[in-house]
């Protein structure tokens, strides 16, 4: 009987790894597509990228991968939950599940809709004309209302959106944290914005060439652990991250030559994530043993090493020196506490994906809000510039003077993204817990970094984070390395520490 | 009845463009593989290549393509033998029977033994050291033989290698052009080694920087034709050409910062091979309409703009003006015909890939005899070494030192490529009879090439060898563009007006 199971066990391991390396491919594909492709060379790649997709789905999705589940779940090599075989079994079950039971033509369909629905998108972000992109998202809404209808039993409508990007994560919860974190941190973000000190940023709007950014941004990524053998840095237009294979773990950012924050972070952030992938168990590649927990971890390892390390003193203690020998020109006479404060900017600002690590939660907090309402039919999408806008004074104390700069500034949802906003400060507030747990666990890291030595706390992410694959969900995660669930005040702590020292409140 | 075999036949072309497809992504694995992929990435590399060449094997080799083929054929579709579905579902059913004929295990085996002969080569040539080689050779030979036997009932034994290569070519024919190429080239050769003039080749080995060497080289691919906005130019070890889909086709070289030759010429000729790429009739692309004819029709294209065009007088009464702004410091001074002179240097020397146009030719003849020699066990392996330095001593009047600048510097045989040797030369053949009809089609090229205008030529090429994808076998192709049949003697006339006036012979 056992060895039924493990030779169904086995099969099926076979038949998932290499379904994962034909999608691998397909990560090429669209590596290349971002970054070498000739433009002419579009129409081909996406009928590349369709037909590896369609493959994969079609294999994925064979009655033979449920006979072979049906044969290990159940069998003794499972039971222990928390054992390589079952936790691979167990979610590819769940994967299965999910895709089975989707219909191909609402797959088909919202495949279709988000291509007209970005394309709208540009147009109407263009022309800061919400009308224009409304009619594209109500219909996609109306479409990803169907999918999680179609995928599960749910308490909130949108919990199974949710779980696309966060296994295990429900509305309802969310929904308390983020409550609890907007309490307090929008008395935090109003005392900032309000306090007589500020940085003096034009240091960072300086002449900084993009050869010698690119040479310290390897540098950086090399010293935090990111293995440029087994990965690479390349440009692109916005920054991403992704994954070829085992030994193969590509970065990419965006330089531009009078602003030396943009390029630098991004590539902090994203060999954070960089990291997360190079640590993952490579033994079992192509397994859910050798994946990432969800969106939200991932995020949380960004974060972590661009804000919370990447933007701490103790880190410009160590790399400030280095950049004033290489942006010579830019940082002569610059003082590190005046580089420090610089890169720590936090003011009120209309669009995400520049905000500060502190206003950028409040944007997120917002889009939730928005994106809960409307999928529970509590908003209508024609309404959702009016209350954007409301909100948007309400915690950030400023209010967007079009929609280009309030609702239209994001194409998730026009490309079906449900679920996937709160993921973000997900992470800010993961990293929070996590970081406070490793200090705990590590003693003096500020020192550690100072001296440029992040091996020991990388050491601690791979053992308490990487390595488990998906063993646990996200909150189950936290709680076995942190001792206790989710908590909004380790992000709260760790923002007003750092705020309060540098703008005097 | 035709209904029928018309929707036997899209099925047959829609399986068919999809196969393809998915080679497709695989030729964007190997482009990456030579230029970008992190070291570490190789072995999921080696996994992802070997999974999408088994689904398209899988694929292409089931019975369904046989059905199809079975309906299609001898149905009015096909009536007229030169009609698109005629040499589509000719070719297919050409392709279907090789590939079906050979026993998965032989191609396995041959795929082993290729890995491992390439890796004793790579130590044996290091070593100069025949007989560590010598077993792998061996059984390579012996492998290629059972396939050629499973192939086909050829009339020599290696025929059906031949075939693979040069379509509908056939070793005999080649035996005989070959032999009369021997007798005329030889004599005209020892003549150019005699002679008092010599070219000062120091000229080309100055200072001439990369990134100047880049631009002029895509400038002068650009003249060509070559489209970048359907195309690319990398850096690479070794230069190839390979087209990833419709409106990718990438060009790589390697430049040297001595050698201003190595790039330049590589890219001319890499060049030639992409615009016949981006000149077969994309309607098609997937199928045989849009598949080149041969490696030796290839080769023609790359060699007529490599050395026809590449080291004519007129190209660089073109070009060289903007060479001498740019490499100003190397070209100061230099005079055309004294630049003309150096880019034609013809001297006997021992490896094959440096070796020049008319030199070039006997390196090949002497590969080709021995080849077809072992082949037909009229040669043992052992005795390759001596029969290859007697022969070099007996065409090129030099004798290499060793087995590393003799019989061991190609991993062709190692890496099982039999009858592909040939290929070489039938495409200074071709090219040197396809260019005489253009000149008597078109005029006075050599006064357009003066003024860098190459697109009558390029279009003559579309319009007579191009747009015909493999309508035509190479031979067919030879003598529908011509008027006749293959014959050394253009080849020998182009080399002999050339190097008699520069040589004064």
């Amino acid at each position: 009987m056992s060895e039924k199971a493990q030779k169904a066990y086995d099969e099926m391991v076979k038949r998932v790894k290499q379904i994962n390396l034909l999608q691998s491919c397909g990560s090429l594909l669209g590596w290349d597509e971002r970054t070498y492709m000739p433009r002419n060379g579009a129409g081909n790649r996406a009928e590349q990228q369709s037909l590896l997709a369609g493959i994969a789905h079609e294999q994925f999705t064979s009655p033979q991968i449920n006979d072979l589940l049906c044969q290990v779940e159940g069998s003794d090599l499972v039971s222990d939950s928390l054992s390589p075989a079952a936790v691979n079994t167990r979610e590819i079950r769940r994967a299965y599940d999910k895709k089975i039971k989707i219909p191909k033509e609402l797959v088909e369909e919202i495949s279709k809709t988000i291509t007209l629905a970005e394309q709208a998108w540009v147009e109407a972000r263009a022309k800061s004309e919400f009308p224009m992109f409304a009619p594209y998202l109500s219909k996609m809404i109306d479409l990803k209302r169907r999918e999680a209808e179609a995928m599960g039993d749910k308490k909130e409508a949108d919990d199974a959106l949710l779980d696309d990007c966060e296994p295990g994560g429900n509305v309802e919860n969310i929904k308390k944290i983020f409550a609890d974190l907007r309490k307090d941190l929008i008395p935090l973000v109003e005392a900032i914005a309000h306090s007589s000190r500020k940085p003096d940023i034009s240091i960072l709007r300086r002449n900084y060439p993009v050869e010698c950014q690119e040479i310290f941004c390897k540098a950086a990524a090399t010293a935090m652990g990111f293995d440029f053998n087994g990965g690479r840095l390349d440009v692109t237009a916005h920054a991403f991250c992704t994954t070829i294979g085992t030994g193969d773990v590509r970065i990419l950012t965006n330089y531009n030559p009078n602003n030396l924050a943009q390029a630098l972070f991004g590539v902090l952030h994203e060999a954070g994530h960089g990291l997360y992938e190079q640590g993952l168990d490579q033994q079992y590649f192509g397994l859910p043993m050798a994946d990432s927990v969800s969106l939200g971890i991932h995020e949380s390892q960004s974060r972590m090493w661009e804000n919370i390390i990447g933007r701490s003193r103790s880190f410009w203690e160590c790399f400030f020196p280095r950049a004033r020998q290489i942006f010579w020109e830019a940082l002569n006479g610059v003082k590190l506490d005046d580089f420090y404060f610089a890169v720590n900017d936090v003011r009120p600002s209309f669009i995400r994906v520049t905000a500060d690590e502190a206003t950028y939660n409040l944007h997120i907090l917002l889009r939730f809000e928005i994106e809960h309402a409307i999928f529970n039919n509590d908003l209508k999408t024609n309404d959702i510039p009016g209350v954007w806008n409301e909100k948007f004074e309400e915690y950030l104390g400023i209010r967007p003077p079009d929609d280009a700069r309030g609702c239209l500034q994001d194409v998730h949802w026009g490309a079906g993204l449900v679920g996937y906003f709160p993921t973000y400060t997900l992470g800010n507030l993961y990293s929070a817990q996590f970081f406070a747990k490793a200090k705990a666990d590590l003693g003096n890291l500020d020192s550690q970094f100072a001296r440029g030595e992040f091996k020991p706390f990388l050491g601690w992410l791979r053992q308490n984070i990487h390595c488990h694959g998906r063993r646990y969900n996200a909150s189950d995660l936290v709680k076995k390395v942190t001792g206790q669930p989710l908590n909004h005040s380790y992000l709260i702590d760790y923002l007003k520490t750092k705020y309060s020292a540098l703008y005097g409140i």
